[in-house]
């Protein structure tokens, strides 16, 4: 193994699926997990599945030095640790929303404001079906929001080929599962209470617009219903073109886009069960289904992406940006490929 | 009680649901219920809940005299019957999508040719709501789609008011239950295909557009999604109104269209963990629950309805519309409020 | 209606559904439904089902005069209040397991000290299927245990006729819903851990084991196994009788136990997709389902009740007892039947 | 890659799961897979999964030779067509049951007729925990019955270590998936019908007696519940030894079964949510968690055992086998840890 790596908050949902995919990667070493509730506990007391690592929390104090962190903490703090964490690692990848944005100013008006607004130009958008030039020897990079790279990748192909324009009306209606609240957890998460709902969760002002926004250069209406599922985003957006589109300006754009990419997988209408994106589908993965519908009587077109809320959606995404920060094969550690069938993961 | 009732198609989903409200409501008896594929089996058989009806399954070849007959029956099968139907009833509810439009033309668009186009102009709508002074007397009652009454519910006071006008772009995207492919199913509809998704089932020309374009006169860009409930169907509707409207317009919008429907409930941002409707807050009812919100940054309106699809979207909606067809209390047989905490019912 | 009530703990699931019946009931107006933590809200914000309600929560400690009070406190609390509550109500119904168990010693044994310990003797248990005779004119009532309820009501039929004995081994499992364990919950409560799980959490040692020794006059070798769904509780008994017997004594023993009973339907292998008792056939209502089988192999029976743990197993308990103790119709405000279909309500 | 494999009834779920697991396995090559419903359709075409497979199922009649042919047809396929399976392939490992029995006679007692009863002493029980020895060579592998390999896997340390004797009474209650049921499915599979079922599908007399009877020895009291999840099995045994046992007894006679076991992992009461066996902690991958409790107030044990019924309990325990048949390191192809969290899967 070639480089050594630490997760900061390895007790949360997101920590648990970076030290399930690092210690199953065949160029990371990990050599520390940090808890603060959990000090001293093993992984597997927080992670079932990871009973069998031999390996135990310690207090985010301590830092190791590594080749690459990976931060999976709250919002708002690794502002706060950035320099504690860069000292500790070349390459800090970050989970939160901390070094998304491009601008103080978005910031601001989205989150709170920033702590080291200098840093935001510096680090670098994890998404590599977006940013992926960008990423080889990047030293901070911010993992995307799930419900943005979910959005992004459904209306990306669009945007490139000029069939979407900011002039156009774009609705975008995603549903999630219930691990995007975090472990943890209020009355609203409880299982009596979350269960079989269909709820509007964000119906306006959900802050992964401002991800959207920024890379896409779109305002779209923006709205995330939960639903009974645990892991799961499924971005349905509805885009009035300007010109009319065929379907087969349709492939075109989205096989343009895509033919290249790993781990996105057009399903567009075909035959059997699953014809549209469905992220059971891609549940445990780091993949993306993203597909597409013409709707012939008012030349709507309705796209999907279904991610993996926890993998394409957050650690996938930020364990395929450091393969690809360091120059490692890009699929490395995220091979695996979903289950079938499956209920409701 | 005053009125004896059939069901015809009782062993189906929206057939047991219409035998059970209507074997609790304190003015119907039930003297038959048919079924092909159960005939002579108790209606315990297909639905437990009624193991304590004393009452079998019947040739639907052989109808009984009825004041009220309820037809459960598949989409196709009404019109061809319907002669029989009012020779044994002078009262008839239709369950199925054949009475619902008023026009041969709008039939032929969204579904295939009628038999009886000449009927469809006497036949009654029966969603209250809308349409409530028609009920009185009338004969011919066809309930409406679940979706459509779910879109309907959301979208009628923002028509009323003015909010929204046809040169809107309305984008209507709704979360269904399993119960809405009807008992039976096939691949699927087995639990372990079903389990979990967000199955674009209908991304674009789903049939009850055509209902909401008659009544709402809008053309909506319209796609269904199935969600791992069984029951339930939840409307959230994207309208981007001419004019810029306030929350106060809202409220007052739609207090003005619900204040004194018995069966609609107001949900729109209060506090607790049921902000805004849901569908699992009205399974096994006939109740409604719309509500709203404003999107600041782009005057977007995004209003909710839920309801439970067998009953205001289907059976109960029936009943509801016989009790005024007769000048029965409306509310009678519909009082059940619906169970707190209950997962995904 | 005829008597006065009060809930003490209205905002827990189980207060919510003595609301909820209470409300619908022909005999009980509510008069008063307190919470602690919800003072001054109205019982909807913590109720989704019970917003069309003109009732807010008030502070426990200013009670009113009531007829009845029903309190669905955490237990230990009904012991240090019950002064209180016997001075505002004639009636009390304890729905926690403080006054269960007729000896200080069982309570010991299985709980912590008692502090009212010369009550114990005077409260008489709720399960009318196992005291009816002792209820009319109760003025403090306990009501059982959910598990404990389903498995009494699943053997009683087999002591009283003396197929089992307490010589015999009897192992029973009970899969229980998500509201067992309260409003509230903690980490392993919250949506994505309890999802799913088929989690033994009591393994050894549940108290309702208490109970059913108390009532059956049996030790049982009691497993408690959480499962996928919000309410319900389902004991399977596995009985191996001293002398063999027929499916004949079966049907016998269990017809003579339930065949008078309003609330116990026997539901034995007949035909049809439900053939043995099932918690979701009777969600939401105050039903029991049972049923047995023979193992023809080695003379075991195996033998299953199902009810909704919220209702036949607390709520719905306490009210038929409520009745029986004020001599209203034994059914009355407890005739809601359940759905079908229905998820996992 | 060294070897050459084709899945005979490649578009069922366990089929699937041979394709998964074999085209992620580094020492095969799957060069074909069956369906007589699908020919001619991709592998992806029933499994979305293995969309990626540029494989399209072919017509069964016309086998293609390879090393290993891996059948997963239903029972009584793979009797009648095990000689063109063997002229096909060096190795066949059968999912079926038509092998798992060693004499004709149990084989009649519990399914029908056996067509090739001198097979039965020829074929090996894959199992690798209880026959690891036998494996090296075999031709002719029988993969066991998800619930007997639960239940062996539970009970197997006690019947070793001589805790438990043919004279003890031994209950085991298992919980299992939708998966089980296969694909297709009939109405009582269907969606509504089964979601959040605790249904008592088998009381008595399930088939997989008769393989814990032949490998352990024992005459169960077997009954399995199907409950709210798609994949996954939970064998609860309640076990009464004749001579007391001590908690320390028990840790040792698990440790002593299972050290070495790479698969199998004891899970007995620690800390964290998951403190016994749970299926959804082992899903999608070849891993048994197994653990038990003793009850201190009669002596009884109570075991447990959870797998994923179509990996440990199917494909992967023939994946396993295939293995150590062909002397292919024991875990290659197997490594998946599972997730965490994750809801029903």
């Amino acid at each position: 193994m070639s480089y050594t790596a630490s997760v900061v908050g390895g007790s949360g949902f997101t920590g648990g699926e970076l030290l399930r995919v690092l210690s199953g990667h065949p160029e990371f070493e990990v050599v520390q997990a940090t808890s603060r509730s959990r000090t001293n506990k093993t992984v597997g007391h927080a992670h079932p599945n990871l009973r069998h690592l031999d390996l135990r929390f310690s207090d985010p104090e301590d830092l190791e030095s590594v080749d690459v962190l990976f931060a999976a903490t709250p919002h708002g703090v690794s502002m706060g640790e950035i320099d504690r964490f860069r000292e500790a690692a070349t390459t800090v990848v970050d989970l939160s929303a901390d070094f998304r944005l491009d601008s103080e100013a978005g910031y601001e008006e989205w989150y709170d404001g920033h702590e080291r607004p200098e840093l935001l130009a510096e680090s670098v958008y994890a998404l590599p079906e977006l940013n992926r030039e960008a990423l080889p020897g990047a030293e901070l990079v911010a993992a995307g929001g799930c419900n943005a790279t979910a959005t992004i990748l459904g209306l990306m192909p669009l945007v490139e080929e000029g069939v979407l324009t900011d002039d156009d009306r774009v609705v975008v209606d995603v549903k999630v599962g219930s691990s995007e609240g975090g472990a943890g957890g209020g009355e609203a998460a409880a299982h009596p209470e979350r269960s079989g709902v269909v709820r509007p969760y964000a119906p306006t002002g959900h802050r992964h617009e401002a991800e959207i926004e920024q890379f896409l250069g779109l305002d779209v209406s923006f709205t995330v219903h939960a639903v009974d599922m645990t892991r799961g985003a499924s971005a349905t957006c509805h885009v009035f073109p300007g010109e009319p589109v065929s379907k087969g300006d349709l492939w075109g754009a989205y096989r343009g886009a895509y033919e290249a990419e790993p781990f996105v997988e057009l399903v567009a209408g075909g035959g059997g069960v699953y014809r549209y994106p469905e992220p059971k589908a891609v549940a445990g993965t780091n993949r993306a289904e993203v597909g597409f519908e013409l709707d012939p009587s008012n030349g709507r077109v309705v796209c999907f992406a279904a991610i993996d809320n926890m993998l394409k959606g957050s650690a996938g995404q930020a364990v395929h940006a450091a393969n690809l920060a360091l120059g490692i094969e890009e699929t490395a550690g995220l091979d695996f490929r979903g289950l079938h069938p499956v209920g409701a993961p």
